[in-house]
Order: C-alpha cells, then sequence, then structure tokens
C-alpha cells in the first residue's frame, strides 16, 4: 500500500518531460488545464481547485485524507491510521484486531501525537529564494545562502499570518514556492474497521488487483476542544463513478524519482536500493519472526510489520523498473534528446551542458560513502527504534536549539519544532521487548554493513554482542518516561554533556559522524545536484514549455484519470470488485489467514448487497503519501478512497504508464454500504451523505 | 533444524584445543577413549564402534540417519526425507500435508533420486598424499599434486574393493583418511507423518526448546528389488534414556570452523555471513510470498520455504556467535597461546610460525572477489532453482568427462559420477512457476551484488528485466525432459558447444568466469590454506597431542553427553517434554499456524499416554548434518533422533560450549507412541521393537 516513507528517502525532486496520457502530479496552481480541456473537455474553475485544496489534508505520519463534513470528520485509509490505532490500543483492547466505532462524540480518542496539515495559500518567492545567491558562488554555499533566504521568508511569512510556513523546493530548485498551511493536533479516531477487513489478503494481495479491501477509518479534527467547523468540505457523490468516467485523485505523493539522469538512475540501482532492500529484507525477517513468538508479540509489532513489507514491495517494484532495459533505455533517450538540444544551442551549451556530467561525479562521490551514511545518519538505520529515534532528537535538539533558526538543520528551525516536540513528547506505549528486538537487529546489520572492528560498531556495540548491547542500553534507559524526555530537552546542552543514560551517551557519541557524514552529503552531493537539476530544469522549460509538473515532493497535487480495467495474462481485469469477489476470494483460500474475515462480516453477509463495487482501479498519476487521498468525480464529489497501486504501478516512481498500471481505491459507494450493513454506523452513513 | 547446507558452504575444516567437558566430533578411528573412562567410565570396545558404524547412513541429500530393523529400514528425520516426500507428491497427492504410511512393502515409494552411504572401512594415508608433494613446491602446485594422488589413490581403492572410496582431508590437511562406503540408490518410502506435527511451531520454534515435534521418518534400502539383509542394524532400547544418563551420538556433522584464525573467523563475520545472509534474507521473502500466493505454490515451495529459513536462523546464530566479544576474546586468547607456544621454540618457529599470516593475507586477498565468486560459482548464487543447476552440471559433465579423472574438478572424478548423474537424470517433478520466481530473484540479486552495467549481468539478463528474462529462460529450456538431458550429456563437448537451449547457452557463456574465480579461489585462497593450516595442525598435535578432533567435514563422527536440562532466564528448562505438552502449546498459541495440529492427533488424543516423553535435550556436540542422527545408549540401543539444536547452540559452529547449548533429539518413547496410537503403525513398531 501506499504509505510514504519520508524520512528513509532523501528522494531529489526532478521532472518529467511533457505528459502523454493522464500521467502527472499537478500543482494546484498549475493545474493541466490544457490536457483536461484537450481529452476530456473539463476546466477546472479556480473555486473548484480552492474548495479542493481546502477539503484535503496531509497526515504527517506519511499520508493523504480529506474533510469530509462541515463537522470536520476527516477520511483517509485504516493504514495511514494504523499508526494511532496501534497507539491507541492495549492488550485487552486490540483495536487493529477488533476495530474501533464511537456512537457518540465523547466515544471519539483523542490521539496521542497525531498532526494533519491543511494548505491554504501558495505563493511563488523563487526569485527571492535566488536572491540570496551571489555570482560565482560555490555549490555549497549556494546551498546554504538558499536555505537561509528561505528560512528567512518562512518566519516572516509565519509571524505575519499565524500559519505554519515553508517554503517547497520544486523542480529540484527550478522553482521554490511559499506554502502556508493550518496545523491540527487535537484529532480523535472516530471509526476503524478490522484489520483483517482493511487489510484482507495482506501482503499476498498488497500491491495486486483485484482486490477487496475497505482500506478506511475515520478521526474527527477538534478545534479548541470543539469539532473543527469546517471552511470547506468534500460531499459524497450520490451514485459514485462509472466505468470509463473521469475522475480526479487529490494527495500528497512523497517522493518521486522520474527525471533523474540516467547515472543516478544507476545509482539508485546499483547502490541505494540494493542497500534499502538488504535493509528490509533483514527487518521484516526479524520483525515476521518476532511477532510470531506470542499474541502480544503480534500486536506490538504489526505496524511495523506492515510498514516494512510495504516499504520492501514497492522497493522491490522500483528495482524491478530500474533493472528493465525497456525503461532504462527510454530514459536513455530522453536524456540525449535534451542533452542533443542543448548542446545545439551555443548559449545554452553555455549555460546547462554540464550539469548532467556534475551529477555523475556527485553520484561517484555519494558511492564512496552512501552504506556508512546511511547506516549512521538516517532515520531507520541501523539504530532502529523508538527510543534511538527519541535519544536523536533529544542530542540534536538541544544543539540545534542553540543556534538561530536559520543556521540549524532544516528539520529543526524554529517553524517545525512544534511538531518535533508533539512527536518527542508523544505518551504513545513504548515496548520493551519491541525496543530491544529492533535495536539489536539494528546493531547486527551495523556491524554486518560496517565490519565487526569498525570504530562506529565498537562505540555502538559497547562490548557486548548486538542483543545483549541492545538488551542492556534499552533497560537502562529511562527515556520511555515522557517527564524525563521533557526535563532533558528543557536542560539544553549541559544536560545532554553530562547525561549518565547510556542510551542517550551512545547516541551522542555516534553524532559527530553522523553529522559529518550529512555535512559531506550535503556539501559535495546534494549542493551539486540543486544546481546541476536547476539548469536541467531551465533547460526543460526552454525546450518544452511550462507544461511540465515537478517530481512529488509529500505536497499537495491533483492527478486524474478514468476508472478503467486493463489486460493481464491475455485476460481483462474489470475495473470493480465486488463484496460477492471478496467472499468468493476468502473461500477460495479456506478463510485462512490473511484471507479470513472478521466474524461479523461472516455473520452479516446477508444482510449485505453483494453486487455493490467495493474496489476499482483508475489510471490517475500516484504514489506512496497518496494514501488515503479522496477520488473525485468533475463535481468534486467522493467515489472513492486510494490505498494502493498495483503491481505495474510501482515503477511509477520512475516512470508512469498506464497500459497496465492502475492506481487502486475503495469505492465509495462499498464505503456507504459496509458501514451501514455490518457496522450499523447510521451516524456516520448521515454524517458522510449529509446534503 | 540441522540440515546441512554442503554446497554453499565451502568450509574448511581445522582444529579444536583438546576438549573440557563434552566437546567433540570425534572420528570413529580415534575416538575419545580418555574423556570416555576418565568422565564417564565407559570404554567403547572396536566392535562396539565396528557396529555403530556400520549401522550408520549418510543421505547425500544433506543428513544422517541410521538402519533400524534387519530388513533395511532406515531411521531419519522428516526434514532430512522432506525432500523426497515432496517429490513424490502431486497436486492430488501432498504427502508433506497428509503424511504416508505403507503398510505393505509393496506400498513403499521408491524415491527419484535418494542416495545413501554406508562406510565400510577406514584407511589412514596421510604419508601417501604427502608423498606427492616435492619440496619447495608452491601452494598452488602443491593443492594440485595432493589432489592428483587422492584420485589415484581412490580409483586404486575402488578397483580393488568395488567399494565407493573417497580421500576425506582432515584436520585442514593434518591428515588424510580413505573412507570406503557401500552406496544405496534404490530406496523406498515407509512412513512419514504430516509436516504439521513433524515440524510443529515451525520457523517459530525451530532451533527452540522446549519442543514438541515428531521429526521422523522412515525409508528402506533395497538391494536387487529386495530389502537390504543389513549386517549391522541398530536395536531400540526397552525404556529410553533417564534424566543425566549418557548418551552417543553418530552422524554426519556437515562442517564447523572452530580453529579458524581469528582473522579468518573476521573474513567470516565481514563478508561470508553478511553476503550469506543478504541472499538468505531475499530468498526467504520471496519464497515465502510465492508460497503465499495459491495452494499449489505452497505445496511446491514448501521445502524451499522451510531450507531457506532454517540456514537463516542457524547463519543469524553463527554472526552473533562472531559479534560476540566473549567468544572472539576466548578465540583470541586461544591463539595467542598457541602461537607464543610456537614462538618460544625455534625449530617451530622456522616450521610453523607464518602460519596464520599466511591465513589473514588469504583472507585479505578472498574479499578482493568473494561476493562475485558467489555469485557466480556457488550452487545457491545467483542463478538458483533446478533448471540452471541442471544446465550447469551438462556443461560441466562435457568438460570435465573430456579429461583424466584425476584433472577434472574434483565433483567430476569418476568416483563421483555416479552420484552425479542420479541427481541429473532424477525424474523428480520440475516447476515452472517456482523456477521462473527463483530465478528472477536470483538474476535481480545478481544485479544488486554486482551492479547492473556489469558485463555478467548483462550477459544474464540478455537485454530483459530479471522476471522476464527468467520467464524466457525457463519456458524455452527444455531441460525439465529427462531424455533431453540424457542426450545433451550423451553427446559430450560439441553438443554443449553447438547447444540452442537458451539456459545452457547462458550457463555455457557465463562458465568461463566462474571456473576462472573458482581457479582463483583454489590457487590463492585455498592452497594457502591448506598448506598454513597443516602447519598450525602440526603445532598444535606437538603441543596438545593426539587428543584433538577435526573439524566437521560431513563424515561419520561420534559425539556424546548425558541427557541435560539448562538455566534460561532465571528459570530451569526440564530436559523432557511430553505430549501432554504438545496439546498446551497448541491451545495457549489457539491452534493456529503452525502451532495447529493434524486431525489425526485431535482426535485420536485419548489413546496416547499424555506423559510419554516426546522429545529431549543433551550435550552431545553437534552441528547442521547431524539430523537424522540415532542417539544410542552405552548398549547402542536407539533411545531418540537427533533433529535440531536450541538457539544457543548455534554457536558451535565456532566454539562449543554446554552451559546452555543443546542437541534436540526425538524420544525414542515418543516415536514408538505416536506410531502406534496417532498412526496405528503396528507393523512399523514391531519391526522397530522386534529382540
Amino acid at each position: 500500500m501506499f504509505r510514504s516513507h519520508l524520512v528513509a528517502c532523501l528522494a531529489l525532486a526532478s521532472f518529467v518531460s511533457t505528459a502523454p496520457a493522464d500521467e502527472g502530479m499537478w500543482l494546484l496552481n498549475r493545474p493541466p488545464v490544457e490536457a483536461l480541456k484537450g481529452k476530456y473537455a473539463f476546466e477546472p474553475s479556480a473555486a473548484w481547485l480552492d474548495h479542493m485544496q481546502k477539503s484535503c489534508v496531509r497526515f504527517e505520519t506519511g499520508g493523504s485524507g480529506s474533510i469530509v463534513s462541515a463537522n470536520g470528520l476527516v477520511m483517509t485509509n485504516h493504514h495511514v491510521g494504523s499508526d494511532m490505532i496501534e497507539k491507541l490500543s492495549t492488550p485487552e483492547r486490540n483495536l487493529m484486531e477488533t476495530g474501533f466505532h464511537a456512537r457518540t462524540r465523547a466515544e471519539e480518542l483523542p490521539c496521542p501525537d497525531l498532526e494533519l496539515r491543511l494548505l491554504w495559500s501558495i505563493e511563488d518567492v523563487t526569485e527571492r529564494v535566488n536572491s540570496a545567491v551571489g555570482e560565482g558562488m560555490a555549490a555549497a554555499d549556494a546551498l546554504a545562502a538558499r536555505r537561509k533566504m528561505m528560512s528567512a521568508i518562512e518566519a516572516e511569512a509565519q509571524e505575519k499570518t499565524g500559519l505554519y510556513a515553508e517554503v517547497v523546493t520544486l523542480y529540484q530548485g527550478g522553482r521554490y514556492h511559499l506554502y502556508s498551511s493550518k496545523r491540527y493536533t487535537d484529532v480523535r479516531l472516530v471509526f476503524a474497521p478490522e484489520m483483517q477487513i482493511a487489510f484482507f489478503g495482506g501482503d499476498t494481495d498488497n500491491f495486486e488487483y483485484p482486490r477487496f479491501d475497505l482500506d478506511c477509518c475515520f478521526f474527527r479534527i477538534y478545534e479548541n476542544g470543539q469539532p473543527l467547523k469546517a471552511t470547506h468540505h468534500l460531499k459524497w457523490s450520490a451514485n459514485g463513478a462509472a466505468d470509463g468516467e473521469l475522475t480526479f485523485v487529490f494527495g500528497h505523493p512523497g517522493s518521486t524519482d522520474r527525471l533523474y539522469t540516467v547515472d543516478h538512475l544507476k545509482f539508485m540501482r546499483d547502490a541505494e536500493l540494493p542497500y534499502t532492500l538488504r535493509r528490509l529484507w533483514r527487518n521484516e525477517i526479524k520483525m515476521t519472526s518476532f511477532a510470531a513468538r506470542s499474541d502480544e508479540h503480534a500486536r506490538i509489532a504489526s505496524g511495523d510489520v506492515f510498514g516494512i513489507a510495504n516499504s520492501r514491495k514497492a522497493q522491490t517494484g522500483v528495482l524491478a523498473g530500474l533493472l528493465d532495459p525497456v525503461i532504462m533505455d527510454r530514459k536513455r533517450a530522453d536524456e540525449q534528446a535534451l542533452r542533443a538540444a542543448v548542446q545545439a544551442n551555443s548559449d545554452q551549451r553555455t549555460a546547462w551542458g554540464d550539469a548532467w556530467h556534475e551529477i555523475t561525479e556527485a553520484q561517484e562521490t555519494l558511492r564512496e560513502f552512501y552504506v556508512r551514511y546511511a547506516a549512521l545518519e538516517f532515520r531507520g538505520g541501523a539504530l532502529r527504534g523508538d527510543l534511538p529515534r527519541i535519544a536523536r532528537t533529544l542530542v540534536r535538539l538541544a544543539a540545534e536549539k542553540a543556534k538561530p533558526s536559520a543556521d540549524r538543520l532544516r528539520e529543526y528551525r524554529d517553524s517545525e519544532l512544534p511538531s518535533v516536540e508533539l512527536e518527542l513528547f508523544s505518551p504513545a506505549p513504548i515496548y520493551e521487548a519491541l525496543e530491544i528486538e529492533r535495536l539489536a537487529s539494528g546493531l547486527s546489520l551495523m556491524a554486518e554493513l560496517l565490519g565487526g572492528d569498525d570504530p562506529a560498531v565498537q562505540a555502538a556495540l559497547g562490548g557486548l554482542s548486538p542483543h545483549n548491547r541492545a538488551e542492556q542500553l534499552v533497560k537502562a534507559t529511562t527515556l520511555e518516561d515522557v517527564e524525563v524526555r521533557r526535563r532533558v530537552a528543557g536542560g539544553g546542552q549541559p544536560t545532554i554533556d553530562n547525561a549518565r543514560d547510556p542510551l542517550l551517551v551512545l547516541i551522542r557519541n555516534l553524532d559527530a559522524e553522523a553529522r559529518a557524514l550529512r555535512q559531506r552529503y550535503e556539501d559535495e552531493v546534494e549542493s551539486v545536484e540543486r544546481g546541476a537539476y536547476a539548469r536541467i530544469a531551465a533547460a526543460m522549460f526552454a525546450i518544452h514549455g511550462e507544461s511540465i509538473y515537478p517530481d512529488a515532493t509529500f505536497t499537495l497535487r491533483l492527478a486524474f484519470g478514468p476508472i478503467k480495467g486493463y489486460a493481464e495474462h491475455g485476460a481483462a481485469v474489470a475495473p470493480f470488485t465486488t463484496f460477492a469477489g471478496l467472499y468468493e476470494r476468502s473461500e477460495l483460500r479456506h478463510a485462512a489467514y490473511p484471507f479470513n474475515l472478521p466474524q461479523r462480516w461472516i455473520d452479516r453477509k446477508d444482510r449485505l448487497e453483494l453486487g455493490t463495487p467495493f474496489n476499482f482501479v483508475c489510471t490517475a498519476d500516484i504514489i506512496g503519501g497518496n494514501s488515503g487521498s479522496p477520488v473525485v468525480n468533475k463535481a468534486g464529489e467522493v467515489v472513492g478512497l486510494i490505498f494502493d497501486g498495483n503491481v505495474q504501478s510501482l515503477v511509477w516512481d520512475v516512470a508512469y504508464t498506464d497500459a497496465q498500471g492502475r492506481a487502486v481505491a475503495v469505492d465509495s459507494r462499498g464505503m456507504i454500504e459496509a458501514l451501514g450493513a455490518v457496522y450499523e454506523a447510521d451516524e456516520l452513513v448521515n454524517e458522510l451523505t449529509a446534503k
């Protein structure tokens, strides 16, 4: 399923050539008017776009959602909400297993650390950002100067509007837009089905089609203790969408790599993805084994297991794409054509001609230290788990807060601190057994990657085996206590310097090298890429005009395309599935996990109109992070809810094609039918379908 | 579980220091007389040892067994026999799921390609082998000269006795013994329980204790179409063994690495095991996902899934040991003591002093090409699957058969050809879907390891994506047809040279580099190690005397130790489990897979004496390959059947300790009780317990 894994992917936005078919993740302030008018005779009005924009929310945990009632009801996927659903569970009340339904407002469950953002306005600040760069500045200095200016613009905007402000880098430096958003942190769980029906078919059917998943859940935004009076919200379609009908998807695709240079793609293929998959395979085996050991282990590890397996399948698909000569040949041809056009014009050649080569060199540099950088610096690298993450945040927060906001690591600038603290001081449960398992596996992975005699590995192991060290650290630390975290955070750098907590000490000791690696990445790779891709962008704008969209950046985008089946193994795959198909598939697989059904779906089968559309596919261009995006019709009414792409869509990370690739959604009619007939959630149905 | 993975591990035998406790995998012609007399007041007679030797068999698929009736009945583990049980299954008759029981001789099922060997005699030929090495010969030449002499000795012996003859390298060159064995290839399946009870608890409980597994099955050896009239066979103990009773294990431990030098162990830790685990994780995820897709997929992939998961768990345990400073410090101290003793004597210093350094250098050389060598040359490397294995055998067989036996790759010398052909011309089923999946995954792994632009990768992919290439090759080849294989093998080199079969062509094209890598390994690593370890062996013999045992080499060994519980997490783990415990564990885990029971175990629970011992642990020193080894008492009577070691025993690959490490066995009483009460296999019980 499409859950964004933001932190692990240091994706660089790039560009796509003028889009054929229904390709594109379009900016809302640069909508695909031509394509929609030409192919579908539909012209989105400014009001229509503004309404859609202000009805959509972003889940900071990595997903999309939409406001679907005047009272702040929010629709997203179960697998986007599952992080919260798990945190709200206990051994006695496993909401993943039982589902949840608040029949009254009072029963709605406040989430411990969920933040939603709603994009309120967009402003192009490209010129102002670029004005910070002096003539002949080195790449690293230019990057720093732009960042400083971006922080200043953000601080100024935030001061003026009170909204969360972020300058977003688009077209990898081709454009900079100021996004101002509302933040909501009082969010409560309203309804979630059992994971068994939300994720029916499990990993086996994940990224496959046909599907039969009720992958939805509902939250409610509160403001000042009251349900949000939404200025905009989506209405429910009375009849859903028909085969062939044009649909629109508004959501937050996390990252794509569509116009990486060929050599950059080869770096992904030969270095980045092999590392990532190696880590994911290990983690999946370890977490699956851990979860199998007892019911309680299964409960506390289920989110981790899902997230890892989901990423693994997605990344496997991307790698398969990069190993497909058809795709690489097309990439090579596109690049050669663009470079040839640039070479043919002497001004362009002088201005942009070297950009591709610079990126090639940057990748070669990165190969020298990529694995070490990833292991020591990436979240989810070697020191995996909640406690190492908390320790890292505390260590860095102390150092960064002592600097002016514009000079800090970007994730610690003033505008981000509320989000950092929401996560840092979250009362969400931390499980000792799970932490030990994750840390032990991470420490072993670190040794496998860097070698047992490596100084960082030796420091991390502290003279113990990975498992014994993990046990020692997890048992000795007191960071599972939120009050301890508050005290440490309050004490600033002296508290960190004098810390005796062994986990804090370890993270502090490893931090210098981790920071140095990141600095090297920024100075020698990112800054070079930023400068070079900006020139490639300029070349593309010059040659293709402005009808191109930027790579995904986990910011709001519009995609579109009709509901449409496809052919596979010589047979037609119909665009819609039904409840009848769900029961058939369960029976075919002997109702064995993951094809078993929740008891109430068995008991209430007779109440369901079995022919109701349950899931469908359309050609809209989506990617991880789009999970929970509403699918709407021309009237902007909800006809579905994106929750996945099929296996043929995984390659969309680097190249869109609608030959077979499809976005997968829950049908709006299926949701209403299930909520009514199976869950007797009449008040929820009424709220959704209110005129 | 302990199944040997012979081909993947190019293990080098080494040595262990004089053994404390119950350590040791002893040669039958150098039994641990001192230890047994001193600690247990037991002196094994020559006749007792001869009887045991001639009652034991080796499964060439990688396991141990014993003859347990006068009519050639052979006992081993279900997981050793499962390879055959799967091959004898069809979609309509899934013997893994249903079990199998031949109530008459006529119902016994002939195995398609099973070979058993029975060791008949041992002769020390060390002097003759070493006489081939001239003064001042280079390491690579010395290796070749010894090999040539070994082949000559084997050919001569085989000619004289008609027995299969093999010169076994022990103490890594310290000794060479000529082993002469009887070979049996008409072997028939007599009885197998359902996999669900043989492997109750699945991967979750694998390598754990307490256990509740009926991990046994029975075959029968035929000779000239009649059941073997066994000259020796084991009798069944009337009462089993008691807590604390001394037991003996006779079996074929596959490989250990106990006295690798510290730097050699570091190579394992930092290069070999990380590569191996990376491959295993990938394969496990891929095969588990494949098996989940349908009942038929589950059936055809179950053996692969088990084998991979089993290896992964075992190798994870070895790596954990190598990352444990306690173990590495002990290794370092042992090595330093031995080196200091050698340094203290000028003759010894001159003769042996450089050996450790030579091994260090050999490992450094190997690091330069290890991954490439493993990917291209190891069975189970990049081109995984039955069809690539068959193609490789055909390509090499043609080239090797054209040479004199003594000049061939060792696995193709004359004495090995019957075994090579048994496997090559096996009518065992080959499944297209499974082959495609394995080959696609292998091709992707190859690209991940070597890079997408690597010439070997490009050749392997042939301009297609891994999946498309795998599909193309598997669908186009005709090697699934045994007659085709016979024709190709019969045609020799010209047929290979003119082959159009795309899989043969691919393997042929990759073979030159694979052979070159192997040659480099032999010339620059193996030969150096062989020479250096021989000198280290000489040093150990000089300092410790002859009371040391060689590392495991998949040849018959004797281990011993009492039945004995241990302490874990502060609690006592009892040595025996019972049927009552089986039912309790199933209930605790809601009888959900892998803790579900076969229907007849549910139906016939009342017939079982629930207090009967089911599994037990003892301190005998075993390792992968010992699976299926009989456990006997001082009278040589069967009291159990080795099927596993606990998780604390996994480190025995590099260092034995009986603090917690234990061998795990099925109790002889549990087998008889289950065979009678659950399976109504009275004739089998009678045959086993006949006086």
